[in-house]
């Protein structure tokens, strides 16, 4: 069976648009419906000299498209969009294209979203507030807990804690949370990704985890019991390990996900081994949504001159789980 | 001028003698003057199958030593060694060839050293105060400042905090540490290893380096101010930039060092990209001092099963550095 993609370029003045016109020049064994304004679309596709045919979406009609071609679900912009300059006119259209795919996955309609870059503080100044897609898809979906993952060729890290200030993460890391955290990557490693029995290797939370106490304690006071909790429930959890030792090969070919404490214990790893190409994959949410791993770069858009790497991976990865969730 | 450099292989139960033993079997271009025990030294030379002579060293005789030999200023342990066994009971033992080693640098004797791992908690047990190399030898050295810096091809980081835990710091990252700790990055690497105009580049605390205040406030209260101020100084200095960023082609190309502001922020891809081949460079001291990136893995002792890719290294560098002073 056809499998049905719904795309949101995100910041329509960003290289979100550029990236999706650029990866849809090739032939994909889905339907793609981009759920954005379709002027705009054009508009970028006349600047970047890329053929790009858009056929108006209707649910009833399954169908995959030739090369250069998108289905499009059309999101009326309120302001036209000029390429490369953020407007905040338009914050209100960016959330209703994430609405629209968020809505169009909890009933059914598509299989998966694939997320491009938005500008969190153009649509704050818009008056809404948003703190990121997998927020706001968490939020839409009744969705409590999610966790961040990224993904790049050989390597999957994911975050205990994301977004926060450095100074919150010893604080964050509870063993309440470390429980949920590890169960929603256990069951999406096992449910979305189809591997039996993760084998999930785990950072410390400080330099050389702890060294028994002697550089902080919350490996002793919390970590390690809630990872002792894990295993007898059967999980396979390996840690916690020093996070400068964890990402050595003997390790990495063992590992199915590192689970990293917070944001720059992990990613700086994971984006230099995968640079321009790792996909960001939220877990814990009802449906499966994939997301390039980098930010809107407006004075690149309407240039030609971007790295599509990410967001062909972000589309790759929703097909794949998409087809083994079918 | 021939150069001569102390060797401190560490602990004696662990693989440092080893990692000696093996990298001596090939000729350098360096007086070599092991600071240890010379029983200890040929049991182990006995245990690996490796050939050993041992030439007492005189400090009025300056000359390169073969393949398979070693000069050696002798320091008896207290106890025999049993290989892969700690013993507190040599805990003074290490220290005193540390000691030894530190001397001989500070009063122009030795032109650098090199040291191999040591296990602190057995120092510690042998009721000795001894939180690391790097502190001893400042300490020793009366140096108040040292900064951590770790090097593999194409990559130098260094440390703005090292081993403290997590939770504490944002608290230490201040501006008056970051005025010391870059000066010292500076002047080290115009003064030692040659570079006229260092380009520093610098890593935020938080997450995207704070987002401009969203994910913490350090870069605009302390780094940000703290770097304009330096700029004003002459230094050449990039950033705040984003942990997960920064390490991309194009800055490293550009960069002659990284600054992470903390252990795991830098450590993780630096041992990544330089797996089994990074070396340890303290900056700051009044001599130089390169070591092993990894600790004693004393289950390895005796084996032979060992990768010395790391103790090459640090007596590679050490030798560049000598060479270059002189």
């Amino acid at each position: 069976m056809t499998i049905r993609i719904a795309i949101t370029p995100g910041e329509p003045a960003g290289i979100g648009p550029d990236l999706l016109i650029k990866v849809a020049q090739q032939q994909w064994d889905a339907q793609l419906v981009v759920c954005a304004d379709q002027e705009m679309l054009l508009q970028r596709a006349e600047q970047l000299n890329l053929p790009l045919t858009l056929i108006p979406f209707d649910a009833e009609h399954l169908a995959t498209q030739g090369p250069g071609e998108l289905y499009v679900k059309h999101i009326q912009c309120d302001k036209p969009v000029v390429t490369g300059q953020l407007d905040s006119d338009n914050g209100h259209y960016v959330v209703e294209t994430l609405r629209v795919a968020c809505e169009g996955n909890m009933n059914g309609l598509f299989d998966a979203v694939v997320t491009g870059p938005v500008h969190k503080g153009t649509i704050n100044q818009a008056g809404i507030s948003f703190s990121g897609h997998t927020e706001y898809f968490a939020a839409q979906s009744n969705t409590i807990d999610v966790v961040m993952l990224l993904a790049t060729e050989g390597l999957r890290v994911a975050l205990a804690t994301t977004h926060i200030p450095l100074e919150y993460v010893s604080k964050a890391i509870t063993r309440d949370r470390l429980h949920k955290v590890i169960h929603i990557i256990n069951t999406d490693l096992r449910l979305k990704f189809g591997i039996e029995n993760p084998r999930i290797y785990v950072c410390g939370l400080n330099p050389h985890a702890g060294e028994n106490g002697h550089l902080g304690k919350e490996e002793i006071t919390t970590i390690s019991p809630a990872l002792e909790e894990l295993r007898a429930e059967g999980l396979t959890i390996i840690g916690p390990l020093p996070a400068d030792t964890i990402f050595q090969p003997k390790y990495l070919e063992d590992a199915d996900v590192v689970l990293a404490m917070y944001h720059d214990q992990g990613l700086p790893v994971l984006k230099y081994k995968g640079f321009g190409a790792s996909v960001n994959i939220t877990m814990g949410l009802p449906f499966i949504r994939t997301s390039v791993d980098h930010g809107t770069a407006c004075d690149l858009a309407g240039t030609g001159n971007i790295d599509a790497g990410s967001m062909h991976l972000a589309m790759s990865k929703a097909l794949e789980l998409a087809n083994r969730k079918v």
